[in-house]
């Protein structure tokens, strides 16, 4: 269970007290605000503050695009539109701050993504917990035989137990002794600071993660593909969810142009119009490698 | 007057339908919500939208500096020690969305603040308004004789009168044929993306302008200084009345620290140092250039 | 011409002092090193320096994706790989810094792209030259009857007459004004900074812009399609050519994946295999709006 | 010994193949290019790519600020204003990529630092090697009594010999065991993005760092200062010596100004102007809070 009683005391204090706003107001958002989601066996993620809603996208592109927005479209079609087309700047217009708690090997995936503003629990002025992530038998996959980065089958019996063993007993050990280190009974005690490098990355870590819709979009792209790794992903479809219920029309036309879509290259673009007009294509008529006509046999369902 | 009475109307709307939200409020901020105060002869600016308070800034610094920090500072105390140590994050999680309305060179020197999102009224698509800033008579001022980039006196009399008849006209005049051109009665109609061309930069434009609090401090200690260009310091020290009623905190270490601060160099220090021990330092033994020492006299206010 | 004869002569002096470096060197590029390559009536481009070539972007990757990449693919190949799959980080490792002269209106445009690096002419400072855009006869077009920032046939007889004398004389009365004003034979002289404010939007400026390859070839992308305004899109075309000449792999799957590629949407994809296993799709049965659908057929070709 | 022979033989090979170019050469920065400078047991600093020199700082400031620069100042007293100004974006002309091997916890405060580009060594792609920092006996502190954040005296005896075995015997049991677990020897072998998860923050990295100088100042202000932890000022102070010779203008007013210099505020100004009128001001007078006095103390050098 991530959470503390202490926690989720804090948890229901915050939602107890509702303000009064003049600023514009989600309800669906409302309905998420602070209650901490988990993920994986320890960790979670959960709404803390947010900023904008679809109307506000939809306002932000008036201010650009003049009258003319006004009148002809609703604000679901401007917002295809605008997410069709590329336009950036009115979806950043919508902010989001999240708390998330993670696996340390998670969080430094995740921070690679720099168009975000962060705060961390900092192991140098504090304690990490005794928290560490062990996958759960149906995430223990063996190395991928095609993939250099991704995962094959799930490992099986002796196996798998000795792996969970490992991961168990050394992050135990190492906490031990990252305890016995910093404690200041009957010795020193090592500095913080130095402690913490005896952590193994399964470790979690936690922080306030701030991000506008744009980049927050960007990340869900990447990070709950279907290629990212496991761990972080279930972070981004839980993210989805939240995000679904905020800008409902946003996240449509984000998942119809971008978590669905596929970008085709020039070469591709002709392969189809050449299939379309009945022409046999082939990998070795078309242009592209063996590698970039698997993938693009896997985007239009081949062509048999 | 910078408003129309439509707009008038769709901010007293706006201001009228008070919402419930679980989300940080900052009730010295719900008060402005909305209002466009007056800046320059058409200017405003209006707070659309913000996210946090002080307390969020706290919040985010106690997730990254644990339990400590909890017990032994008020905020006020934690606020000021952030500020004086430089630390950027927690300042970070709160958000502001401001709508300005501004003469084109205001907003050229503006958009050099790269961190922040901006949706900017777009002449492609639109038709500007017939609104040129016209300097009042006491914002007329000759060029610096010291200073490259300053003002120097006030023009008078027949100087000023021909300075700003030449920018009434020329604007008046611009703004006929640029009408005149975009016309499609009896003719085809320049494009607008072209038309724009001639319109001089004193004319009014606007814009969404969303912007991270530790960002919007640092703008503002660069545009409300009294070297900043009057034009644009007039909007600075709008938003400061702004900011000091959002996060009262914040914006007190920000006055003590930043505004009313000064950056002393090595050598500038060791000065202090000598003249505080009794010592007689001039610019000749101070190890400073001369425009150096007449900064640092400024500073310290004279060692006479 | 673009050029006084002492920037001639300063760039020759530029271009005659070769260096020895043990940097990366991308030989297409020392040859356009300091030329200015007009653009408009006085624009132009020229590169001041760059940072990186091809390998240099294999180089970062293959610190990222370890041996594996060493070994089976060649320099070409990664980078494909690299633009398909939308890993930006090692072509952020290219930099370059260009030196360009462009109208306001378009400095204003181009500003928008915030990750670069800017030193612009400062006006403040310093007096601009009488330099305007006047467009050339074959980009005097109408505002479209279509779109509503887009530009129709162009303008003929004495329309066309009229705009050319509008735009020369108002720039040129702007201009003489603005040298009275500022002129200090006889009278106080109006300070720079306000004096400005009476140039229309088609006066040259100039500045220093500094970009990583990543985020100019997302410049490219907007800058260089056939929807951007063209006074901008001939700056990007003319970097275009030297992005060609500095890194020849990566341009390559630039133009292939991105300016010649195209991003469907799960509904698109759904209609290309549609119609791949002989269905009749039509607008109505697409699942598109309208414009969606027009758009559509003219990525495809057509499925008449 | 940081450095396989044959990464010296590549380094010997990159540093053997001088090239002609046109570009701004920095002669000091020239002999320090791809050598590996070690920094802890087991990491290095190397400079694997530059842009610019001081003379191409001035050259992007004269740009903005006109002739009037060109003639008054030399490039030092020009370079001394902007630092002391806070101009920013002349030293954003200058850009340097540094390939840096670090431990895995002194890599993640370095990323706090987000205006970088960066490219990591991926360890789910690649298999990681068996290197891990363990502290020499003077950098083995205990925690700091007065200072969450800080370090202590060293630590001696029977406690520093059981903090150095645990770190060793942790390390080499947790990569005994991650070796074991991705073996495909007689097994499946655990996914390498899993197996990563068992090694202790001590583990060594490595990566590419491009960063521009404005923004490398900032970070070296911040991590070459005494309050940095020690395992990440070291890389500091190892970068400043190469800053030095690449743009010894820059760096002297950057040591002058801000490493040498001093922040004070609003009422630490008034406390020194009263000192110098020959007031006596205790913390009790001051209007500063017991820290805050403490640190001015430091600052001034004391006024008893």
């Amino acid at each position: 269970m991530p959470l503390t009683p202490q926690q989720i005391a804090e948890i229901d204090a915050q939602r107890a007290q509702p303000q009064t706003t003049l600023r514009a107001t989600a309800h669906g958002m409302e309905a998420h605000l602070y209650t901490a989601y988990p993920v994986l066996d320890h960790g979670f993620v959960r709404v803390v503050d947010y900023m904008g809603d679809d109307a506000a996208i939809c306002q932000a592109a008036r201010v650009s695009y003049g009258k003319g927005t006004k009148s002809v479209q609703n604000d679901e079609g401007l917002i295809r539109y605008l997410m069709r087309h590329w336009h950036s700047t009115p979806f950043e217009m919508c902010e989001i701050k999240l708390h998330v708690k993670l696996p340390v090997f998670v969080a430094r995936q995740w921070i690679r993504h720099r168009t975000a503003n962060v705060n961390e629990y900092s192991a140098r002025y504090s304690i990490l917990d005794r928290e560490f992530y062990i996958p759960a038998p149906d995430a223990l996959n063996a190395q991928s035989q095609v993939n250099n980065q991704g995962r094959g089958d799930l490992l099986e019996g002796e196996e798998a137990d000795r792996v969970l063993k490992y991961l168990r007993d050394d992050a135990m050990r190492c906490y031990d002794h990252y305890e016995e280190m910093i404690s200041d009974e009957g010795q020193q005690g090592l500095a913080r600071e130095l402690a913490r490098m005896n952590l193994p990355a399964n470790i979690y870590t936690q922080w306030y993660w701030k991000v506008d819709l744009h980049n927050l979009l960007h990340f869900l792209r990447l990070r709950a593909d279907s290629h990212a790794q496991y761990e972080i992903r279930v972070y981004a479809e839980e993210i989805c969810k939240l995000v679904a219920d905020w800008v409902p029309f946003a996240y449509r036309a984000f998942e119809d142009y971008r978590m669905g879509g596929a970008q085709l290259s020039a070469t591709a673009l002709d392969c189809v119009r050449r299939m379309l007009k009945g022409e046999e294509v082939t990998q070795e008529n078309s242009g592209m490698s063996k590698g970039e006509w698997r993938e693009f046999e896997g985007v239009i369902g081949g062509n048999s």
